[in-house]
């Protein structure tokens, strides 16, 4: 069989079991969580001997330490995976769920349902965790699930597909309910993202340059964010107290993480105030200062920030302050160079607030609040699949509700156009 | 300039416009609505004689009379698309609405506000009336537009242009706000459907095969519907007249809308009874059938249906009828056959309502309802855009709402991540 032909099959199968999983109450599919997870515990020791396999090969093919880290299963990650599960058969079902059910003239009753999106495909690197994660909310939110993790880790997710399969039989839903491509040939992404038929969406979770490549030669719709250039404003009206703090938690809290702080935005007339104790601060962590020239008269002895630091999204102790001349020039930054994630205005200006909660077009604004809190987990989300930069469908953190939709559901007693 | 750089220009100045339009006020923008209206009024004269540009040139051309049909301003239309602009303008406002603010356990306030997409991009045939309905629904709910219509009627659509950025003006909004490519090259539609940076999506209007074309090439996000197959289900336990009233409604109404049905499935316990009366009044309007074996030994005389009238949208007196052995089986035949536009099933039992309402996966499923109420008036939108077949994003109807996204918003009091 070719790779088209083996996609095509895992497609149909997906989309077939699609509907059964439509048809499953909230009890069985929570059933079938929790009993992956009793089955992912139960198989730790095979998951461990074929994770050395991939880590074996992966060193050989001479992989380097922070990809051979995180393609590691040890015992802590291996519980955590059953962990992730159980909690997700304890959130709420998003399915099913009826809203806004009201009478029009003509006598129907008109509303929405969530509903499953179908089919979504997940495209991965080599961690092996994302398998069972990715499937328990896909599963939990009622979609059928196509997985593709990176090559190296193909002995690890096989393995973890052994131990889904069999709590999904246990919960008598379909194994074909989640796939996993056992393939490690790059042909079966191209197939996968191009399978209009059978696929609803594509969730790609990586690195930039594979979002990107996925982004663009896919045909499938795709929910994705490919960076998070944060930006805190200082405004003219900030307390100074809490700017401080916020600035330096945005940054300082976590550096790898796509909702921190990238550029530092401060009002030209606070600046010379706030600047010298956040340097303090930032330099007890030694955080990399990049300025602007106007940063630079008041912290002489920091670098010069290049026009590509205000497009950069570093994921590192380092920090690019500009000085900007009120809420407008904030704005007009923000607007330039913010990746759409997350933006905060440290104010105590009542106007500045609501106008910037109104003007800046990302997925999360802020007042007065570290950019740190944009998290699925932090938004009561339960967990989340990724954070969407896109503006269509699902924004932000992408939880349960992100990965299905709402149809019309009309409620009628024979009516009829007249 | 050349095309690329001219479809540039146009993306950039619309962006710049969106971000004035989200700072306007609901005021302003009905002012705007009603001054356009008022222009198109007073232009009725200037408006025709452009318009009689694009007819004589068709005529010479050789287009054929539907379509000239739909070309030519009349002043029936032209008072239309004034109405029509008032009319959106009573709407309320989608823009800025919050929902759901809650405190989480960290203190932060997190909620969702409605904003506007940002820059959308039409592309329709050579229908004028299209230009001001279309930048009417994407004034108000605060999107910049860039307008593609049919070159046919190019005359048209750039006088229509020149009263719309006079109403602009006089609620002293930009006029790059609405713009019309004042270009008939074919390359500025390419362009338009890949300015990624500058358009945030499209929506084409107009026949399949144009949206085909353009869902197939576009990189910008599409909001499109492709076709309406729908289907009604009469049930085994359905109230006989009603299913027939609704079955005869559903096709007969009007033909070429895409919510008209274009199959009618029938349980085969209750087919002997109604196909016969049913086959009477599609008589009265010599509505030609066209059905499946099981069909035909009952009506005798009608034509078989072939395996591609099952997926062939007739938008015409034409109906294919299928006899099915229960839920299950109609179901399945919907699964497969459907453009996931509108089904309904007519029936009396409980349980198969509530299980056709669950599983048919289509933009509008309804309960004893004709097929016909799937539009945007009847829900209660006030005017569409088009009707989405998608999954993302908007589904059925797509009204203001479907026109704006939703971002996250956080009001804190200087919180921070521990």
């Amino acid at each position: 069989m070719d790779i088209k032909q083996y996609m095509q099959t895992l497609g149909q199968q997906a989309r077939d079991a699609s509907r059964a999983l439509s048809r499953a109450g909230t009890d069985q599919k929570n059933h079938a969580l929790r009993a992956i997870a009793t089955e992912i515990r139960a198989a730790a020791d095979i998951l461990k001997q074929q994770n050395d396999l991939d880590l074996v090969e992966g060193k050989t093919k001479g992989l380097d330490a922070a990809l051979l880290d995180r393609l590691a299963l040890t015992d802590t990650r291996i519980e955590g995976m059953a962990e992730g599960l159980e909690q997700i058969a304890a959130l709420a079902d998003p399915v099913g769920e009826i809203s806004n059910m009201s009478y029009r003239p003509s006598g129907i009753q008109l509303g929405q349902m969530r509903v499953p999106l179908g089919v979504i495909g997940i495209i991965y690197e080599s961690r092996p965790n994302v398998t069972a994660d990715a499937a328990g909310l896909c599963l939990k939110s009622g979609n059928a699930t196509i997985l593709r993790g990176g090559s190296e880790a193909i002995h690890s997710n096989k393995a973890i597909a052994e131990c889904i399969h069999r709590g999904l039989e246990k919960a008598g839903l379909p194994t074909t309910a989640v796939q996993v491509v056992e393939t490690t040939d790059r042909e079966a992404v191209g197939q996968l993202i191009t399978m209009t038929d059978t696929v609803d969406v594509i969730v790609p979770r990586g690195g930039k340059s594979l979002i990107e490549r996925i982004s663009r030669d896919a045909r499938v719709p795709v929910i994705k964010h490919l960076d998070g250039i944060c930006h805190v404003y200082i405004d003219s009206d900030a307390d100074l107290e809490m700017a401080e703090n916020i600035a330096f938690n945005a940054k300082c809290h976590r550096y790898g993480v796509c909702n921190a702080m990238e550029t530092l935005l401060v009002d030209s007339t606070i600046a010379a105030d706030i600047l010298p104790r956040l340097a303090q601060r930032y330099a007890t962590e030694s955080v990399e200062l990049r300025g602007c020239e106007l940063t630079r008269i008041i912290l002489t002895d920091i670098n010069a920030a290049t026009d590509e630091d205000w497009d950069t999204e570093y994921l590192a102790p380092i920090l690019s302050i500009r000085i900007v001349d009120g809420l407008d020039d904030a704005m007009d930054h923000i607007h330039q160079h913010s990746s759409g994630h997350t933006e905060t205005i440290v104010t105590e200006n009542y106007a500045h607030s609501r106008r910037f909660l109104a003007e800046v077009d990302s997925s999360s604004v802020m007042v007065n609040a570290s950019t740190r809190f944009a998290d699925g987990f932090e938004y009561g989300l339960g967990a989340e699949i990724g954070i969407s930069t896109d503006k269509l469908h699902a924004r932000g953190p992408v939880g349960l509700n992100g990965l299905t939709s709402q149809k019309w559901i009309v409620l009628g007693s024979g009516q009829i156009r007249h």
